[in-house]
């Protein structure tokens, strides 16, 4: 996962690209990176770490320019060279050239080798070089025809903001997998993934970018043109974003995330409630707000009996090896007077591999809980994702192949519920737009081959 | 305000110190340290930064020895010096001696003169080198005697850990102002500023440390000794501390956090009931408990209409000049959806200078919030703290000779209530054992004079 | 210029490389890096600085393989970004292409704006990123046509080493512009600009590679190949290598770089003797050789009254500019005791710019010279050089368009001669296979226009 | 050894000190600082490395104050502590003192104690820190007295310069070991070590500081005061200053190195020359001064056959352990075509352990030299120094109870000469007036006992 941000014909632009990656920072904890042009020069400044370790206020004003293109990259395992920041930038015939990317396309080895057959040369093995070498080798002369040609080369998750010299691109795949939305700011325009980043900067949110749509901003002026097939593709909006990924005073998918996630909990409460409980208790922060929609549904008391340590992960140093044996501890502390001889709801927004779910529940036992009886806002998870998420292969994932009871005997609680698919889908706005297929395996576009993710790796990582 | 940890005779000393100061971490954000001793060398790493910045794993392992004092502080004004950090350690007649120091000594500046009069050199301007030159200038063959004779020379509020060699000592002032509890761990000892680092490790809470006392640790012995008044002298725990300061998971001056926050939030709902209102909400994180115990006294619901950015202030980069205006929203984003049209209660802990509750308020307004109607779970705040916490000059307390209503319009609700003194009192353990000069003005330990705070400053900024 | 080493078959290439870079640091002190190939992986260290400030030993541990490749700059204007620190290194199908040079393109512009055309995508603006674009464009099934046909498009100055996967290859232009040796080293080769690179790490001088010869290079197997038209080029090494460039260790176009300079300084005396003179003193360290013979010839004491202070230059932080006004005193302190009221002999290798020259004929006055009678072993330099030698435009050459009258005038001495042409070209080996453009303004190579090299720098910036 | 600079009433005063450290920078490579006083704020910046690696332009900058003592010192084992960098500075009762000082006391040890059971703590194990805390615990109203009181003290040898608040005071033991001059500069006055820093700065040279004299100067008002028994104690000059450690071009001990050093290779010529040799040659540089006396005694051609890297030591990095194989020849390369065949007469300035001589013969051997005569311009050094001069203890001295044949037939030359003790003295100005047990055994001062400079080490290292 990654989150961008574009920001056209504002005197700030740098300043605005840096608010609107902090906005998106859970989308990517990284690497980040922000390009601008002013005209004459392109700046660029990418590294590891979070945004507030890569830029101080220096490096901000050393930005120049009236348009910026911005990136923040969600931790992936391998590729932790700095190299393989976004935005990816060339000169090309004396005209800088910036990217970034999120999604994952699902063509990259059959691209990847064309080009290096006919005499490419690969500075990294990122999604977003690619499609730069497909700009670079396609006729440019009408903006519009050229991104048109060049994008429906590509399958797969898009959502990308292009920077090409004073010109500000953004385009979704067709599908649309992920989101991205379209701010007013000033006389110029701002592109971002979430509208938390807008809010932030205080932009006025015009609307989100259709699947299909390639908008080509410069300066105040902004064009619009759709790839072929846009109109009658599958829409698969990723769910997950809803249930977990987005940040909660977002609104994306036509929706507000924290409310949709207050109804995901009072489903749940209407689908599995937990007779004679004490009370409902989140574990945080990522709960909290399926658990507030529980409580209120079911009338039983919320308690925050979990502290979560807030200092957690702010650092780029390696946790020393002992840290791992107190890394659930460290993060989350049930507090004993709470939680001691009581019967507890927990509720928690997914489970992926089951070992930390199980971790936390052997905390809150500890604390002396009575009976834990956990209560997941989504369905279990049973496939992996290849448009974008990063979920492990089906051989880890905690729920694929097994029963419910096992998954509850295995992550060692009293009980355990997950909410339907139907359920999930009931309290979504258009429930039918979205993609399931980490819930279903039901893939809406095509994956070259079962094991292709990997394969694909492959062909990175020796380049 | 400072965290202190010190642990006597186990094998990872300086391991167990850093998970210490890593759940002590929210005393002090700017600096911190360990020292430890092998038997035959000190060793000693300390910087400013938070834990997580200034060690690594290397850093941990060089720290060896079974011996461990460690400290992290506060930020304060001026001071920001990385020979300012503690532990403070110096070497005298081949004898290491360390000290970390939690609180605020009133005759700094007797001391620190009649010192220089005889000859001592000064590295520092810390409250923690005064009372090392005072160990080096007294006969030191018995312990007991040695730290009876060098503590009963301060006055103010100290808890502080020594190690001396193979020994570690604790002390806390008569009047028992800071925190410090001891646990058991294996063969040896910890102290600790709460118990929530003695969790961290699965240390076993043995007993607080009593106001006058002095605990000796050599190895797995440990005698204690008390100064002389330590029984008669006025009891005055901080009340700042259980309103704000400690960790909710922690348990000092014999009560938990979270549950006495819980008890402050229900006694303000008695006191300031609110008709008609939608929801509760807190200033998160701080104000949660206080809105929790408020919404389940009055039966409203409970809501997180405000989203915390969890990555404000990971950094030790200074933040740009333009990230300043954007400091609150940056930090808190109230969602719109939730809060539009709606009569809101506010929940805060405390009100110091106004400006940031103002900023916040103004943000929820901005929201689309009705009404909003701001409880706060203590009294106002009217003097400055002389004892450790880093209150302002009382010209610069919002609550400072104004009536209440006056501080409303400032920070512009629609009402604004406290909760009373007598309230307060009323839901602490042994309310009579608590400090409350911040409400009232009653010091319970003499001030050399009317501004003595600043004229102490003034001397050891000249140092 | 620059300095070049390749390393092949030898269990501690890196460690090779490393001395030869070390004992090459006078051909470029502005970066450096090596590269090398240990069968499955490519490792590569490159960045601004002397070579013993970019590598330390856990450095060169880490380049681990049989082959190297590794190269040296001297600082040129502009290009002081780390991106263009050679080797440049890429990936191509699989297999690691990594090349160094020394020397100066003449057709630079044209192959980087056909390439470019051909949707090649730059990183850097460097004549060693046109040659891997060349290779990348180029059927590669047989090495040595491979190499013929990417070499032959090249025009100018090249001497250059390239790692292809295991394979070392060794080239230099057909005119000989640039020094190129090659050494036998165990069972492996190598290569270098010099012999003193040779001589570090007691490999075995074989011979000179020849102007037009390509080498290549696999393990112990090595073949030859020539450029077409290698046997009719015309000659052309640099005879600015003899008078200055190249180490007096050095053996380089068949002849010892000391002796050669004794001659010239002989010859000079016989020249342009100086009538009673007190003494022969060189300007240290440049002039010390041709100063040696000079004072041979002549019989006239030689005296080093001139101390280097050896700590000039050791550093990478930007001297302050008030050490600007000091440098010349900070490099070179004439010794008053020494020189006071002598007629000195002051002998240097050449003047460039005339601004240094004058600055320590100052200082040597101000020690109270009586005379200065200045002599230089070499004809006065009046024209820029193509090949590599970084020589300014004509109109900040002293020399150009001026008398030596007019010359001496300039620089303060009391007499001042050059050595001529025809006695320079009298005591080299060979005298008629050397360039002598600088003093000449004949250039052996067609040079696009009067200003391409100009030109060329523009194109390369914007890319 | 270490290199000592002070500067009065100047207002470049750092930048000033900064220049003097440059041209002393070979009395000290490991570790340098400035303090300056700005008459409210004392400045200072120390740390290890070369002058031009610890300070910038915006570093001498900040070093605000018309009035510094800056220091330069020189590698000694173990101490390679950040803290044990000069100028060493506290602050005592509101007013700075800084203090550099070149020279080793020979009571430390006592001093040490004594203040410690006083109960002074220290921060390190310097001479400087002990001087530091002789001057707190004494009387301070009369700066003359004061000082007298303090410096009498002290026994061994000592150059010393003091900052105390705007007042700059030097002092040198009354055996007169090291050397210290005073220059002028505008209004103020300039200490140093050697005249070559007066010379870079343009200061002019107004006397050395005597034996015993402590000047004071406070703006451009300077007193002076005589130790007591200044006038009768037996003067000490070291005479290895003349021979290899003091500069060149500096005037030290009332006369020239340059000229001494030639001296005394022409005096070595008279005692020991060499029948038909080829030519002479020095080791570079220490023996090119004396070999330039020996040549233009014996009429033989002087050749620099032996090229210098002068990139060697460039660095902080540590050098990789394969390095040291390659130390000798990395530094000095001699010239196989110069060498070969002939018979050399090999100048050095002095042999201390001889197996670097041993590594250099070699080498000359291996470059093909006939014969080697290897002649030393002083006697052989058989005891270790207590004043400064870092020599190795006798066992590691190869001369030490060995006959010159032997130590010819280990440093494997066919014939080696070391300049007669009184040949070398009758060259020197004053040569009474030298200290000269490196060559005898005679020391000037009281050793505490057979091995005290270990024993004090010991004492340091425990503090």
């Amino acid at each position: 996962m990654c989150g961008i941000v574009g920001i056209s014909d504002h005197p700030e632009a740098s300043k605005l690209a840096y608010l609107g990656l902090y906005a998106l920072q859970h989308r990517g904890e990284e690497a980040t990176g922000i390009a601008t042009f002013d005209g004459t020069e392109v700046h660029i400044i990418k590294d590891r770490g979070l945004v507030v370790d890569v830029f101080d206020a220096e490096a901000i004003a050393s930005l120049k320019g009236n348009i910026a293109v911005a990136h923040t990259r969600y931790s992936t395992t391998g590729s932790s060279n700095k190299k393989n920041c976004q935005p990816f930038l060339v000169t090309h015939r004396n005209r800088p050239v910036a990217v970034a990317h999120n999604g994952n396309l699902t063509n990259t080895e059959e691209l990847y080798r064309k080009l290096e057959d006919e005499g490419s040369i690969f500075q990294t093995s990122m999604d977003s070089e690619i499609i730069v070498h497909l700009l670079a080798k396609t006729p440019n002369g009408d903006y519009k025809q050229w991104f048109v040609n060049v994008l429906a080369q590509l399958k797969g998750a898009f959502s990308v903001i292009f920077m090409v010299g004073d010109t500000l691109v953004g385009a979704r795949d067709p599908h649309g997998f992920r989101p991205l939305v379209l701010g007013k700011l000033g006389d110029g325009y701002m592109l971002a993934s979430e509208t938390c980043a807008l809010d932030l900067v205080r932009a006025e949110f015009v609307r989100e970018i259709a699947p299909g749509e390639i908008v080509i901003i410069k300066g105040s002026k902004l064009e619009s043109v759709f790839l072929p097939g846009a109109d009658t593709a599958k829409r698969a909006q990723c769910v997950f974003e809803n249930i977990y990924f987005a940040r909660p005073d977002s609104d994306i998918f036509e929706d507000n995330i924290y409310l949709v996630r207050k109804r995901l909990g009072a489903q749940l409460a209407k689908e599995a409630p937990v007779k004679d409980a004490d009370f409902v208790m989140p574990i945080p922060d990522s709960g909290v707000y399926a658990a507030l929609g529980y409580a209120q549904e079911t009338g039983l008391p919320y308690e925050n009996g979990i502290i979560r340590n807030h200092y957690v992960g702010r650092t780029f140093i390696q946790p020393a090896q002992f840290m791992r044996d107190f890394r659930v501890r460290v993060k989350l502390n049930p507090i004993h007077d709470v939680i001691k001889g009581k019967k507890v709801v927990l509720i928690e927004d997914s489970i992926v591999r089951g070992t930390t779910s199980r971790s936390r529940v052997r905390e809150v036992r500890r604390a002396g809980a009575k009976e834990i009886h956990m209560r997941i806002s989504c369905p279990p998870i049973v496939s992996p994702c290849f448009y974008g998420i990063d979920f492990p292969s089906e051989e880890e994932l905690v729920a694929y192949g097994k029963k419910i009871k096992e998954v509850a005997d295995f992550i060692e609680v009293d009980t355990l519920e997950y909410l339907s698919l139907e359920g999930m889908l009931s309290v979504m706005k258009n429930g039918a737009n979205f993609c399931h297929a980490c819930f279903t395996g039901k893939y809406p576009v095509h994956i070259p081959s079962n094991k292709s993710k990997y394969l694909l790796e492959g062909v990175k990582k020796q380049a």
